[in-house]
Order: structure tokens, then sequence, then C-alpha cells
């Protein structure tokens, strides 16, 4: 059902010193946040910053994640965080994302969301307004179902 | 204006390793999250936790923070963190903190802190219900005004 | 190959205000610092602080992690968080976890690791005074190829 | 015994999600996680990046810190935090912080570290190839006593 090349948001990140750890590379932990931050510029080069969804009416809940970690990154390093529309269902959502520090890839990971509305706090569908946005990010032509 | 001894909570807590930065002890700004751990259990301890003062409609909003740091806290060890009320003004408090790991004293902090109306996002004075309760954790007799 | 039950260790931990985010729940990367400290305490449990295992010279590299979220936990809740090892190869191990509030199944999680030797910074087979241990752990009699 | 003007380096930082709190605004623990990237960046721009500087044998502990918040930083915002050598004395240093949003001042803080010989984990002087440098960002002409 994929019917163009998907968009691919990149985010060029400078290692903080609070993100690493003991072992001398950044916790892993830190890198959903960087996925998060390249998420969110993801969806404002696509128009809607994410700050505006929710200001909207809708939160993009995350229902999983998952992440492979090849070489850990360090302080003092920049690394370019990519975020990419791997598929939009009727109701949920899934992100790609890879992080490379001077091309060589440090890691891999996807997130999966479900909308829900603030008002009732329960899931829904996507927003209407969004669709068309989504349905580009993600080179689809129309929604398809979860594929989990 | 103090008339009495004041009450003083301990938490003890684990380092974790996500605390931990490359220097092999804990980041200096996980101390504030520690203190909120221990102002949280003094409140909660005084009758009432800081989610109910929030779910009443008030903000405990953090002005200011200090903190002396005297030695490292480690992965593997155990801290205790310790929480006073300084004092309490009509719109403000400030709470007092330290950290120990066996016995060493690893650094100490206040915080300061003035009351917001959820509601109108506006300062106002400490709530009614509370100022009892907040007089005798600072052991005083009454509100006084802030010492800064 | 599995021979026996596998022990599970519980820690209860109070959520934190700082690991709340503004849709009023835990942010999605804490459950992995969460993981991690009950996965500590698992370790400790077996006789082998993972303090001293890095110590003696080796470290367990997180190379995967996933999670599912199925509910927020909230800022005055107690969650508990379980771990229990999944399986152990030879040079690599799975942990399994689970996060509980008052029974409610609110995220579980894996992670994968790698055992690196700290003096060559290289990939390297378990350490021989753990392997009965982790054997144990993971309800084992003998040390599985990676299923991944 | 100031000189000079005091050079100043501004960073430009997105605040992430993972960064607020249930308040809706950032959590007051991430400015000095912020303050130490402006840090960073004003060192690095002197021409010593701090991981250099840790390198060639040496930890800048921080020993002292201090915040006063004004106003909430929100998910959305870009926030310009500045950093500032304050003073360099012979064994200690302390930078100076503001945070801004579009002009509106939300912080100022400074931080106060000593040198740590990373061989022997003890204190020491400023690194004679690093005076100079520290010198001119002090506006100094001479390393002063700490004020404190």
């Amino acid at each position: 059902m994929e019917t163009a090349v998907k968009p691919r948001t990149e985010v060029e990140l400078e290692v903080r010193y609070a993100e690493t750890d003991q072992m001398g590379v950044v916790h892993h932990s830190n890198y959903l946040c960087w996925f998060e931050v390249a998420r969110t510029r993801h969806c404002e080069e696509s128009g809607h910053h994410y700050a505006d969804i929710e200001e909207q009416g809708h939160w993009l809940v995350v229902t999983g994640a998952s992440i492979r970690y090849r070489q850990g990154a360090r302080y003092g390093e920049k690394v370019v965080v990519s975020c990419a529309l791997d598929w939009v269902a009727t109701r949920a959502v899934q992100f790609a994302y890879e992080v490379r520090c001077e091309g060589r890839l440090l890691a891999t990971g996807t997130t999966e969301h479900v909308w829900v509305d603030r008002k009732t706090r329960r899931h829904c569908r996507i927003p209407g307004y969004l669709s068309d946005t989504f349905l580009r990010l993600a080179g689809q032509d129309r929604l398809q179902r979860p594929k989990s």
C-alpha cells in the first residue's frame, strides 16, 4: 500500500554531559528522548507542531517502543537523529528512527502511538485535519490497519 | 519567631545507574529530584500528599534552589535524603535538605516556592486548610514574611 | 531447554514528580530507568551486585530494549517493577520486566545485553564466576545461543 | 580586579517534551543540564572543549549551584541559555547563566566548581595550560581567591 518515498527529518544534537552514565557513554534511556525531539521536528516540518496538536485537543500517546543499540554516543560528539513515519492507521501510527554520528549508525528504533482525545481521555481516530499530512508522511494513499 | 523543633523526614534512596554520569558519580542535577522526593514525603507525612494539594487546586512552584555538593554519591550506594520546612510565609515557603551516605554528608540545599492558583495561574496566599500544618512543620506560631 | 521456574525480583518505586511530563503521567523514557533498578536488585539478590560486576572488570552493555505501555503511572502512586532473566547465552542475556500499580499491569518490556571486557572494551563471554548464578536465574541447565 | 568585559556564549535549545512535568512547564532540575550545555559551549568557544580537558586529566567538579526561576519554559518554545565566567581563582571557578525565551528572562543561576586531578582524585590548582584562557573569560588579570 506504500505509494511514495517517505520524507525523513534530521535533527543534530550535541551530546549532553548529563546524558552520559558511568560507562562513559550516553545512557540508553536518553535515546527515547532524542527520538522524541526528532519526532517533534518531523511533525513541525510537516506543518503541525505537536504542541499545537495537543492544544487542538489530542494526545499521541506512546504505546510501544523498541530500540537496537549498536555503538555508544560520547560527550563531545554530535549525533544526527532522523525520523520518518513508518505507517499510519485509523487509530495508530508508528515512527522509525536512526541515530548516527559522523555517518556511523549508533542506534535504530521505532515508537508506536495511539490517538487520545484530551477531553474524554479515550482512544480515538486520527484527527481529520491531520490525516492528509500523516498519509503524505507515511507515503500511503489511505489509512491502514495497525500491523501489530 | 521559631517556637519549636522542626520535624524532619528521611527517605532512603538507592542510587540509580541512570543517575550517574561519566565522572562515575551521580550527576548534580539529580539532587533536585531527590530533594523533591523528600519534600513529597515530608508533606505526605504531615497529612497532605502534594498530589492532593494539586488536586485541590494549588501548585507549589519552585522559585529558587541552592545546593552545596561536598562528596559524590555512587551507584551501589544508598543515600538518605532528609527534608525540613525552613520557614513559611504568607505566600512563600522554603524547604531545607541534607543528603547523607552512611552518615557522611554529601550535600545540602534549599528550595523556595510560591503558591499558585491552578485556575487563575496567579500567585496566591497559602491555602487556608494547609496553614496549620505548615506552621507546625516550620515550628512557627504564625506566617512570617519571606526572608529573601 | 528451560528446566525450572525463574526467580523474579520485585522493587517498589514511588513515582517522582520529575518523572512526569505535561501529559500528567510518567514520561515513557523513565521505564528504562525503572527496569534498570529492578535489574540491579535482581542481580543483587542473586549475590552479585552489578556495581561489583563492573568493579570485577565487566560491563553488561544494553544492545536492545523493547517496551509495551498499557496505562500511565501517576505522581502519588507507587509502582512495582519486577524483573526476571529471560535467557542467558554464551555472550548475551535478556531480562524481562513488568510494571504494575495496585495489581494493574502498566507496562512490560525486555532488555538485551552483551558482556564487554572493560579493559579491552571488546565483547566477551559471560564471566566464568557468574555463569552458575545466571543459569539458575534463567532456569536453564546450560548457556544457550541468543534467540535473536 | 575585573579588568575587562566578560565574553558570553549563547546556546539556543528547543524545549524537549521529556523535560516538561505535569505542571506543564520544564521541570526545574533541567536548568542545571541546560547550564551545562551552555558551559560546554563557552569552554569550547574559548578553544578548550571540556571533553578534552577531561581527557587531559582534569575534572571541573560542581561544588555549588544556585538558581532563581522567574517564569516557566514550555514545550514548543526555544530558549536561549547564555553563560559567562564569573570569576576564576587558583582552585575554583564560578560560571553565571541566564535563560531567556524571546527576550523574557526565565531564570538565572550560578555554578561553582573546583579542579580535581583525575589520577589522584584530589583537588588541585587550575591546569597551567588553561589559566590564560580562563583569566580572559573572566576578564581578570590574575587568579583571585574564591569569593565564598
